[in-house]
């Protein structure tokens, strides 16, 4: 019954023939036969969960109906604060209890009586697209060869991974530089990051305040569009289909050294979009460069999550995960007029690339130009950067310009890998992303049609 | 005719009285006879604004209306674009043009056709509390001594003075720490600084983004109170007489090393509202050593300044006037994190010291607690320096926790130097401010009576 539409499982329970008991004890067998090899959760809590979904049962029969969340497991990063749950954002240590306190989202979903899971793992602090923490183990890609484990992408890393297992039918991520994209291009999700500032990030263990977005994982474009409206109390948007949309594909850039059958895969999805009516137009985005720039010398990211880290944690910054400790440390050079000069560089640009969308309704680009590296590669520092920095490029740009985003699978790469696409729309143009995500959907096949099941 | 308020005038020149070229004959007149001693503006333009004012009256002669600052004369700071009028926002070299094109505030002025006499003198980069200025010289206190010429207040420097001399009968300032209330202060005159983020900063010059506000400069409560209704478009506050009023008076920091006299007049101040019906509450505001500590070490201002010139104006670093370039030059040693952690500890301290406001409508403290210091002094450096902090101490609290506030004329000090009371409400309760400042107004007699004309 994991298969069906979160649409289609709410209706199943509110007509009795499905309660959110059962999905949950078919989520924990999932668990407990994947998880010692795929490590998703930095903190399983199915126990809980099982109290709570054959209690929910019980209200569901007495005719209550506390929305579209209401017996439907959800994983959520273990960035977010969860009543009951301890926090830790990767790090090796638990954060103080206030930190466990639910913001607007998390709230949002529990006062639907929502089935939290448990909380996923995380990069520490969110600051890597990779999915590594050598503190607990990195999560395992489920699309690995025997033998041969690869990253699962991140930061949300147990995210997407979660949901490939089958141990949630929704997640809770966060996207700074690609951060819900990447993981679920990795896994064979979707994912869909907001635009900055639309949902609110309190409660969430900040990586760098103006950029960190709360964004969604789920199965299917229709299971993204089914969570969007939940938590906006919206109705939920109606599919557009490609013909007559015009899309722009980004041409500078987002090609450059990209694995030539990612870019095979990608660019016959769009052929199948432009088959199925859709008018295709050729998009330089102005600024990229100058953004990337600032983007891989640390950003904004870099400087908050420091001056966080001075300001709340000091005794934690010598225990960083080497690979983020590197950012931090650099991160000292970075003055407050050079910060400001940032902020400013990419608010200018920004603007200036708002202009690309005249005439268009959305941009694509491949969601990740590389595969999913092996993790034993990710040992060496200097191959870690350079994957790192290939693996959230296509995606930061996105966050960079104040852009809202979705990704869905498009195939598999040469090691076997999920393959995803990338569509861009303008901010706060989630409705008209979301729409036409469904339309793409429809023409390129969901992911359990297109993918099959990853070989677990 | 330039004695009657803001109100009274409009009144006239609807209904023929008075005539818009008639004032700004007066006001010319009264520039002509003063500036040579008083310096308060960096462009005058007289002639422009008589041939306006004549057209003006040619308009109301026939009927049109355009709104509240009809036909009345507004100085303006050299810090905010007015087309036709050079920006040098104190610099020694005139900005580019683009920076003349007027912002919201401005804007709003002149759709009502009010009559713009020039622009007036600031701090180079608004950046320092006494009116100083090296490359086109500090305008002249207009309640000096014969021979011993005093500092204006800063840094809407000539904002004050123009309205002292009579060649305005409003000014437009800004106040980062300070701006318009010190000068305010000084002169003899009222000023009202509006909540960050109240009144857009568009068009101005910036020098801390974060804390930089558009203010009033006018002669009278009652005559802010019309400014502020005209700028809003909204109807004037009715007059909060101090019968049944809370005041707070805050009892710690602000009284430390204040002079005597101003600690006398402002004392006695407090007390004629209490006999008029205020009930009086002592308040110790917490958190004040920690945010003037951040305000001495260059607060937010100094790094936002820098990262504005040096993306902007990096070649006008070198010439910048000494007292101010050594705050932008100490900027290089503030890192991003430092940066990004002043800005969450004032943010915690201003939610803190809200609930000083638990209990109490308004709170009270002296405006500024030194008397205007001799220009001769100011050209030592330590000297300035401290000056330039006491001076700032007592407004800049009020833009770190994130308040408005009025400033209204006391009395005179031991140099015969005018004295004023701050009022102090939380934030966007300018209405409140207003209306309790009306009150005060009326019981400790309106500037004009109070301290009698400027011994110009």
């Amino acid at each position: 019954m994991l298969q069906a539409s979160l649409e289609h499982i709410a209706r199943g329970l509110r007509d009795g023939t499905l309660s959110a008991a059962a999905l949950m004890a078919e989520a924990t067998a999932r668990h407990a036969a994947t998880e010692d090899r795929l490590n998703a959760y930095k903190c399983w809590d199915g126990a809980r969960a099982a109290r709570q979904a054959g209690a929910i049962d019980t209200l569901i029969a007495t005719g209550a109906d506390l929305g579209p969340m209401m017996g439907l497991p959800v994983s959520v990063k273990d960035l977010y604060g969860v009543p009951g749950l301890p926090v830790f954002a990767g790090t090796d240590t638990e954060f103080p209890k206030e930190w466990r306190r639910a913001g607007p989202l998390v709230r949002r979903l529990l006062d639907q009586l929502c089935v939290v899971t448990g909380k996923t793992h995380t990069v520490e602090f969110a600051f890597g697209g990779l999915g590594t923490n050598p503190h607990w183990g990195a999560p395992v890609n489920p699309w690995s060869a025997p033998g041969a484990p690869r990253a699962a992408g991140g930061s949300s890393s147990g995210a997407g991974v979660s949901l490939a297992q089958g141990s949630a039918l929704a997640a809770l991520g966060t996207d700074t530089a690609g951060s819900v994209r990447i993981p679920a291009s990795f896994t064979g999700q979707t994912a869909l990051k907001t635009t900055h500032g639309r949902w609110s990030g309190d409660g969430i263990v900040p990586l760098s305040p103006s950029m960190d977005t709360p964004g969604l994982l789920a199965r299917t474009v229709a299971d993204l569009a089914y969570l969007f409206a939940a938590v906006e109390g919206r109705a939920r948007v109606a599919p557009r289909a490609p013909g007559g949309l015009r899309i722009g594909i980004v041409t500078n850039l987002v090609w450059d050294d990209i694995d030539p059958v990612i870019a095979e895969t990608t660019r016959a999805a769009i052929a199948r979009l432009e088959r199925a009516g859709a008018r295709l137009v050729e998009v330089e985005l102005p600024h990229l460069d100058r953004v990337l720039d600032i983007f891989r010398r640390g950003g904004l990211g870099a400087p908050e999550l420091r001056g966080f880290l001075e300001g709340h944690f000091p005794e934690r910054i010598a225990r960083l995960d080497p690979a983020v400790r590197v950012r931090v440390d650099q991160a000292c050079e970075i003055t407050a007029a050079d910060y400001l000069q940032r902020r400013e560089t990419l608010s200018e640009s920004g603007r200036a690339a708002a202009r690309a969308f005249e005439g268009i309704d959305l941009m694509v680009t491949p969601t990740v130009p590389i595969s999913a590296p092996l993790l034993a590669d990710l040992d060496d520092p200097e191959t870690y950067r350079h994957s790192n920095m290939m693996a959230l490029r296509n995606t930061a740009i996105v966050n960079l310009l104040g852009w809202c985003a979705l990704t869905l699978p498009t195939g598999l790469d040469g090691n076997g890998i999920p393959t995803g696409l990338q569509i861009i729309a303008p901010p706060h143009e989630e409705e008209r992303l979301l729409a036409a995500g469904l339309g793409a959907e429809a023409v390129l096949g969901a992911a359990p049609e297109l993918l099959g099941p990853p070989p677990l």
